[in-house]
């Protein structure tokens, strides 16, 4: 039964359609009772989640990616001493193979961001360029600020109303288990610049998108708008968002200064590359769960918990079934993506490179959020795929983990391409609580790791990964 | 009886005796159960506890201060900047006496730091010089890192171990109500780059007395030692030593670049000014009460809580007494000292400039410690004094406040000072637990003030400034 439901070079839509058909005649699932996996693999799913909840592995992979390598930005040396870092890593974890796929991008640099209150009260402001600003020329910008609650505000000024001013958006994020305040918060990060050029403004300051309290700016990308004037764009820390705001409650004009010597290198083209490593399936090879997370980072902190620990965590995963006294029959690959910061740039370009391979990716989670543990699981799979999720519930429960009665997950991240091009997949949930308190900023280090929940996570992801790559089940049916 | 004990123009210790025999045959604390406050004082107590509790003046004023001055170093423009805004703030504020008394200093100047890793794997590092250090010239230094675990470590390295070498203490403060921790951190920031540069070092790189995990360093004052080189000395934030031991763990040498562009302006003497303010007494306006804080902060965060909460809360207890219908006997003196930050300097040219008033000082408390409530106070006062503090106890108990066993009390900081000339004194005892996160930090900023607590705090030093005021107590006897 392997071999007929575990078919090889399986490429097409049809075969999958007949192989679903073959296993829906034959598969022991048919049977409600049934359990997914056989009684070795159940032992080896007990001692897999031991191994992996008393192992450091994890830490010590993010301990020596921030230490060794620290920040990676996609064209930073960080970025390709990570790449070399992760290959070099993955053969010594005993991958049996390790590649990597070439990204390229444009490069921007962010260089420096200066910014002042000029009037009425002269004070400092710490603030970072938002990624993918232009920068404001040596002199900078002085100009007064017009204050916005929040983004669908700015999007209600008046054409012409910002003429000459820099737009300031004080909308403040909320805490959130599951990170929901991002959402609300983010939308002026991505196009506050190109809406505020529309009004004609001459620069965009916000309230970074976080949740601290501490003078270090929230970095994240930006973009801008095709035929609408590139303005700079700054995020300033909260405290001195207050500040700002305090400043503007008095009623008087306050005028801004900012300087970004941020920079777009439009004709230099910079190279990247995704890292992918695998524990080759033992009867269908070709067929792939893929774990993965991103390796760049921001440039300002060293990128421990965006995407440190997720990268961590997936190659420990990884390691820790190759371990087994048997591979797992499909393939367990770790995908290690280059440049999602910076736009999804290994997402993208995974999704060029193996346009031909979606339906060999039988189930797919990456990790790309929170910091404390993981405490529920929404796939998208299919009916008997969710009866197999549903049995892989009850290995994940005494992790805390439970399964959420929705079936409409998606990968995070770059992942999430895959998802939209059909791939089975796994939304992981983790406590988020803390998340946006450090999330692309200075403060992202690796004292800021929770040890046992990275434990936890990687005993997750372990399981995920065994039981999918051995699990006799389709999970798009 | 008012009239006998509230002497008018007491100035000599002969004087002081007489007084305190005469009080002692008549006042009616020689009956043990006999209240120090008469009935219409006991309401003013309960009143004015009220109207603190209610009252949002303590913040406002540390509102203003930190938005309308902000950084306040001696020396600097908003040092100048917060002596012109007291004085107006203590007349708006309806004081009946305001004045200041200049405090004169050499220069010093932070400059920048820029501090690196630069092998075996390089990383930008978040330092401040501490207070008073030394330049690094131009070219900054390089050197292989030898690090010690805690100052003690670093006394008995041998004599010519370091030379060429930059010395690193890593010792990590730890975290304590009362702030206990500061004491066995504190010792290297002080002394530790007199102690390295004894034994040959060409700089002192310290981790960061703090108790939080953001990479914002903490400065702080340092001395040299006559006849001993000085050296350039910066303290590192917490997560950038964390990475420093990390790679001194991995046992190759670790060569650190710093540079500060630190300087002493010898020749140049700035002038600064404590300022003084006073509802002054109706019956005895020489005998003073004194609460007070200090007006100057560090130049890297808004000084918020290290002092603003402080000056805000003396200066709002002052104008709710005057709010009374009638003056309290004696004088209620806010002390707003300068230059505490760099040296005690106010503090200490108030002891020159009040050499002959010690004895007029009734009691004294200022505040300069803890975001937290106030949770036990320590007086140093003589038996009577005693009797009644214990009597003061009553009303501070709903506050939340209890008086301690011992009686070995110090006021704080600069106007310890005033305790050692013999001044009977309070020392309050607020929650520190936090404090040491934003001390000395870019991150002492508005946000960081705990409102709740500085109602509470504002009411304790009210009630306790008009009870000391009020009471026909000499507590030095």
């Amino acid at each position: 039964m392997h071999a007929t439901f575990f078919t090889r070079k399986l490429t097409t839509r049809y075969h999958l359609l007949l192989v679903a058909c073959v296993a829906l005649v034959l598969s022991p699932l048919n049977s409600a009772n049934a359990a997914t996996l056989s009684g070795s693999e159940q032992a080896n799913m007990t001692s897999l989640s031991k191994t992996a909840l008393n192992s450091d592995l994890s830490y010590q992979l993010v301990e020596s990616l921030t230490t060794e390598v620290g920040p990676r930005m996609m064209g930073t040396p960080g970025d390709t001493k990570s790449i070399a870092w992760a290959v070099s890593k993955m053969k010594h974890l005993g991958f049996d193979k390790v590649w990597t796929e070439e990204v390229t991008s444009t490069q921007w640099l962010r260089g420096k961001a200066d910014a002042e209150i000029i009037s009425p009260y002269a004070h400092k402001i710490v603030a970072l360029a938002l990624g993918g600003s232009v920068g404001t020329g040596d002199k900078g910008i002085t100009a007064d600020v017009v204050q916005f609650d929040d983004f669908s505000a700015l999007k209600a000024a008046k054409s012409g109303s910002l003429t000459g001013k820099i737009a300031f958006v004080s909308y403040k994020m909320s805490r959130h288990i599951a990170g929901k305040g991002y959402g609300p918060a983010v939308g002026t990060r991505v196009n506050g610049a190109a809406i505020a050029a529309e009004k004609g403004a001459v620069a965009l300051i916000m309230r970074s998108v976080g949740t601290d309290s501490n003078r270090v700016a929230h970095t994240g990308i930006m973009r801008y708008k095709e035929g609408v004037t590139k303005i700079p764009a700054a995020a300033l820390s909260n405290p001195d968002a207050d500040l700002l705001v305090n400043q503007l409650k008095r009623g008087k004009p306050v005028s801004f200064y900012l300087k970004l010597t941020a920079s777009i290198e439009a004709e230099q083209v910079i190279k990247s590359a995704n890292v992918i490593g695998e524990i080759t399936g033992s009867e269908s090879p070709e067929q792939v769960v893929v774990i993965g997370a991103h390796l760049d980072s921001w440039d300002v902190g060293t990128g421990a918990l965006d995407d440190g620990i997720g990268v961590a965590m997936v190659m420990a995963a990884a390691h820790h079934i190759s371990k087994l006294e048997n591979r797992p029959k499909r393939t367990v690959r770790v995908i290690l993506y280059a440049a999602e910061e910076v736009g999804l740039l290994g997402a993208k370009q995974y999704m060029i490179d193996h346009e031909n391979e979606v339906n060999n990716h039988i189930l797919g989670a990456e990790w790309d959020f929170g910091v404390g543990n993981i405490y529920e699981m929404t796939p998208r799979v299919g009916p008997q795929g969710l009866k197999a999720i549903k049995d892989l519930a009850k290995y994940l429960s005494p992790l805390g983990v439970k399964l959420s009665a929705r079936n409409n997950g998606r990968a995070s991240s770059d992942m999430g391409l895959l998802t939209d091009a059909g791939m089975p997949s796994m939304n992981f949930s983790a406590d988020g609580s803390q998340y946006f308190d450090y999330h692309h900023t200075e403060n992202d280090t690796l004292d800021k790791v929770n040890v046992d929940a990275l434990k936890q996570a990687t005993a997750v992801y372990t399981l995920f990964a065994y039981f999918a790559a051995q699990a006799e089940v389709n999970f798009r049916k």
